[in-house]
Order: structure tokens, then sequence, then C-alpha cells
């Protein structure tokens, strides 16, 4: 109490000295308020939003789309912004880097402090070791988690956070090829399904039941599948946006919502890419997700419901949640420029909740970050004399001007084993709340895990 | 006095506070550091530096080659960064949006205030109308003014400081076609070269001799070459790097170095992009630029040195200088990824040095901005089954591992008419000083002219 009173005393003093130095009433009291927003301290909650393959161009892209080149997205309006390094390290030598990481080294790099090579999660490069998560350190310190996605639960991007296997592709206990050493029946911690229920993380939602519908091969859940195994030690699994918006968790009773066989559905769709004339000039069709599929939004929102402290007790533990907009990347890969832009904007729209939350609950810390650029450029419209050789398409934006997006990292797309390509540019973080001051200039991608750990009083 | 007192103690009040919010000491210390650096008021000294096509991975590409990617440059050390929107204006109908902006229209939104179409040099789009820039404003205040650049010192970037006019290619009283309404035997402003040295900008380096040495076709200095012209005005011309570290100006006596008939000489040469599977790995050769020709840092040293207030007068106004490091994007336009980061290079170590400078003068806004994106992009390294179908070039970086650099928005490069295109993307502001805390979040090009209006106390 005593520290509140002086806190604000001082927010006071400091607002009033910024007032006599200078310059417009209005900036003075910008300056004011943004002094008053450089908190150290813990943070009750965590929302630590990763939008994959959301660099600054595919970022530009939406706004132009969806606001116009001068609105603002919800993304757009944190008080701190800095820049954030991304690069991986190889896997043979790990003393070289890898100067464009994947959604799994990248994923382990902010969920653990620590680079690794692409591929891997939360485990050392070349010696795979786990490497311990802020999930798990949360958890440890009593905070409730949760870990959401628009793409498979089992994914890199939600694996990072509550699994450590030596490949990402190992996502369901039938998957193990490229780690028998992980498989329950050779003693292993299992797949990453398997991992994540097993780490019990109290609110598990996204796509990728056809991982959980797999059979699990060793140890307490042996000849179950994975569904069974985690509805036996206490969660409630449920499959559509219908049961999402009813589900009610019994004490001690933690959520794992699977809401379809794979990735879930677009927001959006519209022609894709391809070469010069391209496609378009097209207005993207809005709304194309099945109704019985939530949401990102939708399963934030629950989310928080189930994650915090109803009772509003000061004593009480907060929550660490992430919130994936998963295939902005994998819609870049795909050179499907409508695609790319809805799962965008649903993120977007994801981050407006995060925002309204804090507003209401200020000791959260929201984080915005992607965890590496994807090949998405703005470029002059193309004509019989200037064009580029990759795929492209004109989109008629909000403000009816075109804008025309060009992917042409890969001259053969988009098969799974040849899509676009990720980049290696420094992505954008924005921040608010506890510690978010440290996001500011630049950052390596580890830097996000200590900051974290600072919020949680950890470091 | 009183208010230097008044802000001591407060900063050492918030300090304290932050101290006693919690987290670990190093953790306070910064956040009260940062605080201090929040300053509203007046700008003794402004450096604006522009690094022309630097975006995020234009950066991120140097930075890896350079000093590694976990290095920093000095570009990267500044308190506060923030993103700044680009985008231009159509000329048929300005209501409409240009999602790419050139460097003319660029520079005409942070010199100016005020968004233009395409090609315009600091005139509105479709009206035509002289937009008032910063240096005009800053002149106006009494603050000595200089305008140096990498560039002929009529290039866009430079142009938009002290011209105005509707097209960027009227570089030289002989280069009127597109704008004979503006030749001052019309009874106009003439070329950019005429009104550069019409503005008395105090100090004006860069390239472009040969504009200087076209002959004047109306007014005052007809039948005169612009050089003479400026020599009748109070300049002192030079064209050496050995004439500029000797040169000494009279009182009142103002500098216009032209050191290249053209653009200036490159830093550093290597091989260009190529289709896969593109050239390298290569280390790049530095050390090219010929002797006679000033590095953009000595072009610095010696601006400051002749603009600022040497007697210290506490009373005296300071100086309005920009700083252009313009080949970053000529080089990335050519695909040629060694001139392209020599360049970057040689403009970071001008940064250092406005560090250094605002170090020891601490009323100092230092602002890094860049005036849109470009075309580089950091892939995988490309194999067989996965490459892009435009030009890529593999480097050895510092670290001894290889950063494949592609380039593909123009699949016939690189004629003038046939150039990688510059990108829409939102690009990167660092800045310190008074004021400089406003570039925080995402803004628009056009409000960095009203920061350091700002910072000049006319706003």
């Amino acid at each position: 109490m005593k520290l509140r009173i002086l806190t604000l005393l001082v927010g006071s003093v400091c607002a009033q000295a910024i007032a006599q130095n200078g310059g417009s009433p209005s900036q003075s009291a910008e300056a004011a308020r943004l002094q008053q927003q450089i908190q150290g301290g813990r943070a009750k909650n965590i929302i630590f939003l990763l939008g994959d393959g959301m660099g600054d161009s595919e970022i530009t892209a939406a706004r132009n789309y969806q606001v116009g080149a001068a609105g603002r997205l919800a993304m757009d309006t944190l008080p701190f912004t800095g820049a954030v390094t991304t690069y991986s390290l190889q896997e043979v030598d790990p003393s070289k880097i890898d100067y464009v990481t994947d959604s799994a080294a990248g994923g382990t790099a902010w969920a653990t402090g620590q680079k690794t090579s692409n591929g891997r999660i939360s485990t050392s490069a070349k010696t795979d070791k786990p490497l311990k998560t802020i999930l798990e350190l949360a958890k440890e310190l009593g905070y409730r988690t949760g870990n959401i996605t628009t793409a498979e639960i089992t994914d890199a991007t939600p694996a990072v956070l509550g699994a450590h296997v030596n490949s990402r592709s190992c996502q369901g206990p039938a998957d193990m090829k490229a780690c028998p050493q992980y498989k329950k029946s050779a003693g292993g911690a299992g797949s990453i399904a398997e991992q994540l229920v097993d780490h019990k993380i109290d609110v598990l939602m996204g796509g990728g039941r056809q991982r959980y519908e797999q059979i699990i091969d060793g140890g307490p859940g042996e000849g179950s599948s994975v569904i069974a195994s985690a509805e036996a030690q206490g969660y409630k699994a449920i499959s559509t946006a219908r049961e999402l918006s009813e589900v009610h968790l019994e004490p001690g009773q933690r959520l794992l919502g699977l809401f379809n066989e794979g990735n879930m559905s677009m927001e959006w769709s519209g022609d894709p890419a391809i070469p010069y004339p391209g496609s378009g000039p097209q207005r993207c069709k809005e709304f194309v997700r099945p109704t019985n599929e939530p949401a990102l939004l939708s399963m934030m929102m629950k989310s928080i419901r189930l994650l915090e402290n109803a009772n509003n007790d000061p004593q009480a533990a907060g929550f660490f949640l992430q919130v994936e907009g998963a295939q902005i990347d994998k819609r870049a890969h795909t050179a499907e420029p409508c695609e790319q832009i809805g799962e965008t904007i649903a993120f977007d729209n994801a981050i407006k909740l995060a925002l309204d939350y804090a507003a209401a609950n200020p000791g959260t810390l929201i984080m915005i970050t992607a965890d590496h650029g994807h090949s998405t450029q703005i470029v002059p419209e193309p004509n019989a004399g200037n064009h580029g050789a990759g795929l492209m398409s004109t989109l008629v934006t909000t403000e009816k001007a075109n804008m025309t997006l060009y992917y042409g990292t890969n001259a053969v797309c988009c098969a799974s084993s040849h899509s676009m390509e990720h980049t290696g540019t420094q992505v954008r973080i924005a921040a608010q709340g506890p510690q978010a001051f440290g996001v500011l200039g630049v950052n390596d991608m580890t830097d996000m895990y200590h900051l974290m750990a600072r919020a949680l009083g950890a470091e």
C-alpha cells in the first residue's frame, strides 16, 4: 500500500517535471504518460501473442488492406516497440549461425531463452538436452497456464512451451520416425501431443485432433488415445465452437479444445498469387470459417475467463497465456494473400481483446511479436516491363486503392516441400505493462524469455 | 538553471521510485535511465540520418555480415525505437494511396510533414504548391543548416530539404525537360542544383558536380555555371577529400563540396547477385573508394565542426544537419550485396560519430530512419529443389557462416529502367535526445517533420 502511494506520488512529480521541461502541454502530457508506463516489478498476468511469420511487411500489408495505410491496427497501439533478431544455430556445429530460423528454433528462443537449431522443440542443438520453458517456470511459481493456436496445438509454436523433443515432426505417438528415443515405449517422454497433456497446462486449444486420436505406445496410458489419456488426467475435451461457449469446468479440471483434425480453418479466402500479371484486382471473401470452429478471439476470451482469478484476490497468482496467430505464416508459404491477411486480422482481433483485458487489469504484461519474417513484399503494380518472376496478386484495399503483394523466394510453389521461404529479417515487438519497456531498441528473441522471467519475479 | 536542478532532482526521485517498484537493481537502474531520457523541450541541434532504402531486412543483412547476428551496429544502440509507414499519394487523384513510395515523396513526407506523389520534391501532388521544409523552418529560427549525401547532392533525399519542384529529374539547369515552368528563364526557381544554393544552406556536400557545371539560363546568374553562381553568393567550392580536410571558411562563408561528377564512389565491392545458384560464397572487398573522395564520416565530421557553435555560447542557435546514406538503395536496385552492405556500414560509421557528438552535446536530437524498404531478403541457402527465380548471392559473414541474400522483385535486372523495386513495408526509426520518445510505436513519415518542429520549438 505504501509502495502504491509512493508510486502515484512520484508519477505526479515526474509529470510535473516534464511539464516544466518545455514542449507543448499535449506533448508534456504524453511524456508523463509514457514515464508512468515504465514499470518494473512483477506482472499479475502475461499474455504473449505470437504472429507466426508476421514481419513488418506482413503487418503493413494487413493494415493497408483492412484499415488503410493511415489506419491503425490494435497491435499498432502499444506504447513500447522494438526490433528482435531471430536467427538460429546450425545442428551439426551449433557454434555456427543459421540466419533463417523456423518456428521451432524461433519458438525455443522466446520460450526458453536459449538458441537451438531449426526443427528442435525446446531441446539444445546437437546435444539434445531439454531446455526449461517460460510456461514451466510460470507453473512452478503458481501461475495458471494457457496455450492456444489456430494451427494444430502440436505445431512448433505451441509445442515449444510444453514439450521437449528433437524434431517438430513428432506431433503424435504415431509420428515418431524422427525421434524414436522419445517414444513412450522406449521410455521417453512421448510425442508433443502427449507431452503437452502430461505438462498439465490448464487450457490447451487449437487444431490437431488427429494427433490426439493416435494411440499411446507405452507408459500408464498405453493402448488408449491421447484424448482418453488427457481425460483420465483431468482434462475436459471439447471439439466445437458451441461446446466452447458452453463449457464449464469443475475445480481443478483442465480444458483440451481440438476444433479440427489438422490446422483450423481460414477466416477469409481469395485467389492465390500467380505469375505475372498476377491475380486480382480482388477484394477478399470474409467470414468463410465454418461456424463449428471458434475464432481465435473466442478461444482467447474463454481462456482468460478460465485462467483468471475471478475472485480478484490480490494474493492469488495470475496466469500465463500464449496466443498464436499461426496461419499468417502458413498462407505466406502458399502465397495466398487473402488467407494470410484474414489470419492477421483475426490475430489482431485477439490482440484487441488482450488490450481491453489489460485496461481493466493493469498488472498484465502484453507482448506481441513474430518468430521470423516471411516472403511477402508490397511492390509497385506490375507491368509488362517491370515485374518479378514470382507470384503476385493485386488487392483492392479498404481505401479503394490497388496494393500488389509479391512472393518470390521459391520458383516452385506451393507444395509443402516447395513453399515460399521464411526470411531472416529482424521483426517487430510491441509491449505494455510491467517490464514492457525492456523491448525498446534491438533485442534478440532469447531476451523475451528473460523479460517474462523478470515479470514473473524469477530474474 | 532552476529548471536544470529541478530536472536532476526529479530524475533522482523517479529513479528511487522505480527502485522501490520491484525488479532487480540493474533493471531498476535501466528503467530510471530510460525515464530520464524521456525529454521534452527544445533541441540544441538536430542530426537527421536517412538510410535510403534501409528497411529492417537491409539492416539485418549488414549487421549479420559485419558484426554477426548477435553483434550490434551503432544504429542499434539508441534508446527509442518505432515503426514508420512510408506510403505516398497518387498524382492523378491524391485522395488515393500509392503503397510504394519513392525517395522524393518519402523525403517530402519527413521534410515537410505532408504527403505527395512519387517523383515530387517538396511540392503538393497534382496542385504543385511548394511545401515548407524543416530546413527552411530551422533556418528561420536561426539554426545553421547542413545537407550531405553519398549520392548527387541534387538527388531526391537532399533535394527535398532545399528545393521545390514537380519532378526529381530536374537536377540541373540543363535537366528541365519535366519541369519547364521551373526554369529560371521562365521566371521559375530553377533546377534543384540552383535552388539548393539559392537556399543558402550553410554546408552542402555530396556528388553531382556535373549538375553544377551546367549553365544557368536566366536570372542574376544567367550564363554562368551553378558553381560560379554559388561562389558569387558566398560559397567556397571544393572537390577533393584533401580540400575538405584543409578547408577553412571565412565568417559568413558557406561550403559546397562536390566530390564526384555523379554519385560518389562505393566503399566496398564484390560480385553482384545472379540467378541460381547465385554468386559466392564471397567475402566483400573493402576500402575500394578512391582516396580523393571523402567518406561520409569525414563529410559529417567537417559538417559538424563548421555548423556547431564553437564558442559554446548557451544562447547561440544550434544546427540542423541531414546525413544521407544514399547508395544502400541504389545498390539494392542493382542487386549488389557487397556494395549495399558497404554503404550501410559507412552510414553506420557516420551514426557512431553522431552518437559520440550527442554524448558530448546532450541537447542533440538524433533520428535514424529510412524512406522506404527495399527488395533484399535473407533466405535459406538455395538448393536445386528450393530457390527463387530471382538473383542471389551467398556472403560469408564475420562469424564464418553463409548468409544468402535474395533479390526477386524484378525479372529483368539491373538497367536503370529495370531495377529491383522499393517495397511498401513499414520501416524502423530510432532516436535519442529531446522529443525522441515521440518515435515510439507506429508513426507515419510525416510525423517526423512534426517531431523535429517540436524540437525546434515551433510546434
